[in-house]
């Protein structure tokens, strides 16, 4: 399939199946000039979308799209899982003992990496140098108690979930989380996309914009007791996309930092297969990873009809991005990646500045499931 | 109690004290030419309603109720149960080995007939030959992966439950469980529903009609990203009431065919006792079997407020059939059947063209509580 | 801190930093002659709210505040936990042998204090001379099958709580609930809330008004088909509130008596130290006490949006007394109590007619989360 160049305000290249889904992202560009985006698409291991536009983004323009990030932790487990380094029905305190601590020795490496442990915050609350550190956050959270009985509910670790994930990687591998993506993922794939970004690639940053509220517009009626817990860490504010400590790092859970290319093609080359090459996981490790874990309420967010998988979020009524293997993260200030492994389809989105109130831009969530409908009609 | 014949819109006989019901019923008729009903119940072991109305429907009449022939099922577990032949307890895979495939081997007999097992559909989808097997399905199904972590959600498994139950029927007893409830329960207990109507009884059948959709009406709000694909076998498609390769075979998920007289007949011999006998089975099978396993949102049907005991559903503020101990199933074209230990009532309805947009008929639902209520007010 | 003596229609002594709530009381006081209330409250062990107002109750009265009593069953529990008596995480059954009957084997002490156990009513009924003895609904409530599988909901045991808390704890301990909470709670801290009240202290009691439903008002939406169950005991009706039956007997799930000063400072004493004095509770036991276990619909109030840590309530959406550690417990007729150990408060609540439709007042609610707040600032 050659792929046509744009030549209207979206800037690339489009499979002409897609034009439709071109004159829509024409159009976004036309109603407000401060939308800047970038969004990439392959099907069947082909290149079908590879589009930006606005001031703030060009292609190979590197962003932080915050928990977008995610989707680097759930396909680094599930490269543990197909080389039997990790089990997701073992205990988490069979590789990590001290985390059986204070009534957390039946955890599974499923529910912690779910969002069912109950540790969202650590008691009392963690520091942001205990966050941004390979270790001592991890070791934190090990010494907690659960804020709710393990297994009972399911609540966003919106930053813990990170430093949990690396820990017990660590623990099983030998190797942070960190360490473990850019190895064997990140290097071995090509994948412009970084937990630390080098510092000869600096110059490609873009940062992100702040969401702007709406005059007259009322803060999102979500929230739970437990919002303002999991996001406030003691010490000086950190501004987790932007501060060059956070992106330097690369947090897992959060700032890592990259184009829409790289995630687009990180899930062609390991869920749907890339230019020919079979992908990386087999069958039954993408059924692992596209089977939910968690559905309904989240304790954390305070909202509804939330589903995870290991890692990842799933499609659901409210938020429709694929068909049910479908599975991929969102990020607070409005980028979105997905693979849908039935659809044959690889999708990533970023956008300078989302729209409020914040979460995966809606329009992204649009394209990705028409993209999948689209080219299989 | 001797019964008074009927002689307005609807037929039958009725205890005196049912007259409200029965003129409601003649109020059904009246306002719909083409309405047409079975309806019987027994209280206390003995028949007080015996009616049916409309052109379509005589009291002889068998039809397919779609998936309340799944108290067939119910029914056939319960009595596994009081036999001590099947435990609710025990996995599954200790009666069926290779079920315990790709994550299932924790899954128990309850949990399976309950809906929690992640399984309406196999990976890769059924096809109808499948579906029409003794265990062929079921084979497909234990190689399958579930589409939830078994345990974490309940969804309603509209076809898959059958030959689940099934198989697990055959691997506990050594007979499917078409044969088992035709010779322990069906032929001793003198019942007019069959798993598979005998060819002499052919010209008793009345087609299943289509639900009309109001003009102007949206789709039923409801539906998940699972709904379609618990639904959608592969192959061409097949008319699951109506087709004679449906009915002849008598599928436990939904083409049973008889009559409402014959229903609640079968409730009455099981589990508020017949005509002076005791019930078939002991107090506790009842409690059992009336004990509420999930309650809440279904992840096939995307709905709130549905609730199951081992394989029946139980009353809800949205389904308010009768007291906690009740126990029932309805049918996707209208039609319900139910027991109310409590209120000593079994209950049966079918109707030949069920009110949009389908599942029970409310008025089935409404007078099924109301017989209770007035036969022990 | 010197109190201030109150002069308006509120009538004790305040922290200055508390008159806008103060003049808050006032207010209700004014907007409604019959209103009649007792609040107290603590900050890092020190009283800073001391006040009544109204016609029915003055500093000293003692009143039924129905399930606010529970808090008597949550700290005395926490100790036991604490002395290594009770272990949350053990069976039931392996210290009263008999739960284990009718598939309550693997019930364990959390899940039967958290209400998930499915006993809001025994079967057949407890009739009310088995709900006011230490033992005899107990021991019915052990001979029944649960109304839902034990785990996989969770529903307000009202009554039954207090049966089968004492019965754990007399099996444990060797002493009924209300012993061990005179003997090892009330006793030593002086605390002037009682489970059975002392003849001497007779003159002293306030009945209980009932709550009035307001013209025109319709019933309260809530409910389900396991309320009028769990509520209703066989049996001549009795007032739990006022007779001396009830009161005299002391039921901890309802028919305790006394003051809000002494529930107050029985949370402070337990809590957030008293007067100088260290908690009773060491913080890993409040943690253990603060961690939800259930949260959703309740199957027997039918209400979505409840919480329970063990035996206590939690903050939630629709009930936000306080932070994510904070726990206590509301009353059917308007009373309630609560400590929040990181905002270092106690308080308590009572008052003499509650208002429609029941259930914690929300005037309550909200000055206890404010009380939080304003102290902390």
């Amino acid at each position: 399939m050659t792929l046509t160049a744009l030549t209207g305000a979206t800037r690339g290249y489009s499979d002409p199946r897609l034009s439709p889904i071109v004159e829509r992202l024409d159009d976004f560009v036309a109603a407000d000039p401060d939308y800047s985006f970038q969004l990439c698409a392959y099907h069947a291991g082909e290149l079908v979308l590879d589009a930006w536009g606005g001031p703030h983004l060009s292609a190979d323009s590197l962003i932080v799209p915050f928990s977008v990030t995610k989707n680097t932790i759930g396909l680094s487990i599930g490269l543990l899982f197909q080389r039997g380094i990790l089990n997701p029905d073992e205990r988490v305190a069979s590789y990590w003992p001290e985390f059986a601590a204070k009534g957390k020795q039946d955890i599974t490496v499923r529910m912690l990496l779910s969002h069912q442990a109950g540790l969202p915050q650590a008691q009392p609350s963690l520091s942001w140098a205990e966050v941004f550190d390979d270790h001592l956050g991890a070791t934190a959270l090990a010494r907690s108690r659960p804020l709710w009985h393990p297994g009972s509910a399911f609540g966003y670790h919106a930053l813990t979930i990170g430093n949990l994930a690396s820990e017990l990687v660590f623990r099983a591998s030998g190797r942070t989380l960190r360490e473990f993506y850019e190895e064997e993922l990140r290097a071995p794939l090509g994948i412009d996309f970084y937990l630390g970004l080098p510092p000869r690639l600096d110059e490609r940053r873009v940062p992100v914009l702040p969401i702007i509220q709406p005059e007259n517009e009322p803060p999102a009626a979500w929230s739970s007791p437990l919002t303002a817990v999991a996001m406030s860490m003691s010490g000086p504010p950190v501004d987790f996309a932007n501060d060059e400590a956070s992106w330097r790092f690369g947090h897992p859970s959060g700032s890592g930092i990259g184009s829409a290319r790289a995630l687009a093609r990180l899930f062609a080359a390991t869920v749907t297969g890339l230019e020919g090459a079979p992908p990386l996981f087999e069958v039954d490790t993408i059924d692992v990873l596209s089977q939910q874990q968690v559905h309904g309420y989240d304790e954390v967010l305070g909202q509804s009809d939330r589903a995870h998988s290991i890692v990842f979020q799933k499609p659901t009524k409210s938020m429709p991005f694929g068909g049910h293997r479908a599975f991929g993260h969102d990020g607070a200030a409005g980028a979105f990646a997905c693979a849908d492994p039935d659809a044959g389809l690889a999708f990533a989105y970023t956008v300078a500045r989302g729209p409020w109130p914040g979460g995966a831009d809606p329009r992204a969530i649009a394209i990705a499931a028409e993209l999948g409908r689209t080219l299989n009609a």
